[in-house]
């Protein structure tokens, strides 16, 4: 529970009982993918225990969570789903370790370094397809199986575009569309099926669902940021990692506007030096407070309660964080 | 369709106008592979229009079509889940050829070796989301996805229980599980899942299902027999590929019943001359024909029709085939 704590921390408009209520509801989460990820195949399940661990927010259960209060509430339910969304999530940072060949992801080292890419790949797939089957047609509409499968397509081109745009000038627009497909699709979903399985109207589902897509944006363009940080140890995985990989992500984006052509002949300590010379970090702040501000004025149109403040207080948190 | 019509050759006890009929349908299958498989990101349709290609037999789609002929048969829907099937396999082909560091596949450059390595992590998840999230909920049973989803974590788990067990002994029932998972498992839902969604009864669906396990079971040895096979040329892809990669298939697990201790200090000519020496071919053979025998007589309980014929002669090619 640790990681989450450290999220949590920031909620500080949330009362002491939604938390302790949260927290509770996120170690059922974590308990289901637990169960749910027994395997036969004992390798598996070590990965699966491995990769809970190194998660440190739980962030796409925590939407869940929090967007199925709007409705009529049913824990059984909602942590079954939160579960299957977070084991798809965990899914795709095993198979993007593969790319990246990343050694250290969360302070630890990554599946494939650990275990191997035979099992990166598998694992990956199993948990992939665990996610969506654990979703049993009786309980769940089977609607928000194919959005979930949806999502996992959408991650897929994104992740494509942006390998496939390494050390070359990225337009905003295509930023935002690798953002929206790698991250903000899956914030959304995460929000709308809560919603959605607790009996909230189609209208509040969506606008939940879109609340979901905007701080999925900010988050990610602060994620993007963060990888700038000089603190490594803070930020919980290696940093300069974008940089070093070329991907041109929102500050190198915004330091070179306009001049695309210059980008391939600039040294990663150039590129450094641009950043920060034209405020490539601030201008990507002001992106990202925008997705924030629109995520805000939704929030205050949706009813009064406990959990519109805790669903407020998150989406600070997450715009101010520093991991 | 020249591979297919390599595979239709052998089909003798079949009317051409099924023949013909086949081919029709498979053709649409493709055709529903390519609509489905479009992306926005121009690089997946590349490389499933190549792994379209390389497929040599579209196997699955027929064991579908054929099994929804034994009940009302509706083109439109089969064809779509035969597709989806499809494109789960071809997901799962192109992430072994990242495990396996495979360069040819059916005679062509596999997706890792062509497109790279990140292109076939996301290309085999896109396609296997994909296969899922076509199936909707309103035109098909949501257990047939989760059924589809399930076949895809016992390949997964077979893969990995093959490859934890390299260059060590495997016992013939553990050598069963794998065959069973990766490819009877699938086989078993292709069959299933037509015919249920022909309205099929529970009861011949079932069984159905069952000719679909033991075909796969039988297939799946013989496939492992082919790679003994001195004819690359032949058999489409390198031979001798498992014996190289430590996979101690059941030539090798016969030649060596109750002497385990020894595989290890086997090269791999030498392990060749046991095979020979102890008939480790001719006696894996003799256990397919024990499953195409039993498929056999399960086909022979089945309501008469030109479909059933066509069912059996294809057990029989599945059996004698030399590639």
């Amino acid at each position: 529970m640790e990681n989450y704590m450290a999220l949590t921390v920031q909620l500080n408009h949330v009362t002491p009982e939604i938390q302790q209520a949260l927290q509770v509801e996120l170690e059922k989460v974590r308990q289901t993918i637990q169960h749910f990820s027994k395997s036969k195949f004992s390798g598996i399940k070590e990965i699966v225990n491995d990769v809970i661990d190194l998660n440190g927010k739980m962030l796409r259960p925590t939407l869940t969570i929090l967007s199925a209060h709007f409705g009529e509430y049913d824990s059984e339910k909602v942590v079954k789903l939160a579960a299957s969304i977070e084991m798809l999530h965990m899914a795709t940072l095993i198979h993007d370790d593969i790319i990246d060949d990343s050694k250290l992801r969360r302070n630890k080292e990554s599946t494939q370094s650990k275990y191997g890419k035979d099992m990166a790949v598998y694992a990956g797939d199993y948990l992939l397809s665990k996610s969506l089957s654990m979703l049993n047609g009786k309980e769940y509409d089977a609607d928000h199986m194919i959005k979930l499968a949806k999502a996992i397509e959408l991650i897929c081109e994104s992740e494509l575009l942006q390998f496939h745009s390494k050390f070359k000038y990225m337009t905003v627009k295509n930023y935002l569309r690798v953002v929206s497909g790698k991250t903000a699709a899956l914030f959304a979903v995460s929000m709308y099926a809560g919603a959605s399985e607790s009996n909230c109207s189609e209208g509040l589902s969506k606008q939940l669902g879109k609340i979901g897509y905007e701080l999925g944006v900010a988050f990610q363009i602060i994620d993007d940021i963060l990888d700038y940080s000089d603190d490594q140890e803070l930020v919980g995985k290696s940093t300069r990692n974008d940089l070093k990989k070329g991907y041109y992500t929102l500050p190198v984006i915004y330091a070179f506007q306009g001049e695309s052509e210059k980008v391939l002949n600039h040294s990663e300590a150039e590129l450094m030096k641009l950043v920060e010379k034209n405020n490539g970090i601030e201008k990507a702040r002001v992106l990202a407070r925008k997705y924030t501000k629109r995520a805000f004025k939704r929030i205050d149109s949706l009813p009064e309660g406990n959990y519109k403040e805790a669903l407020e207080s998150l989406a600070k948190a997450l715009l101010d964080r520093k991991y």
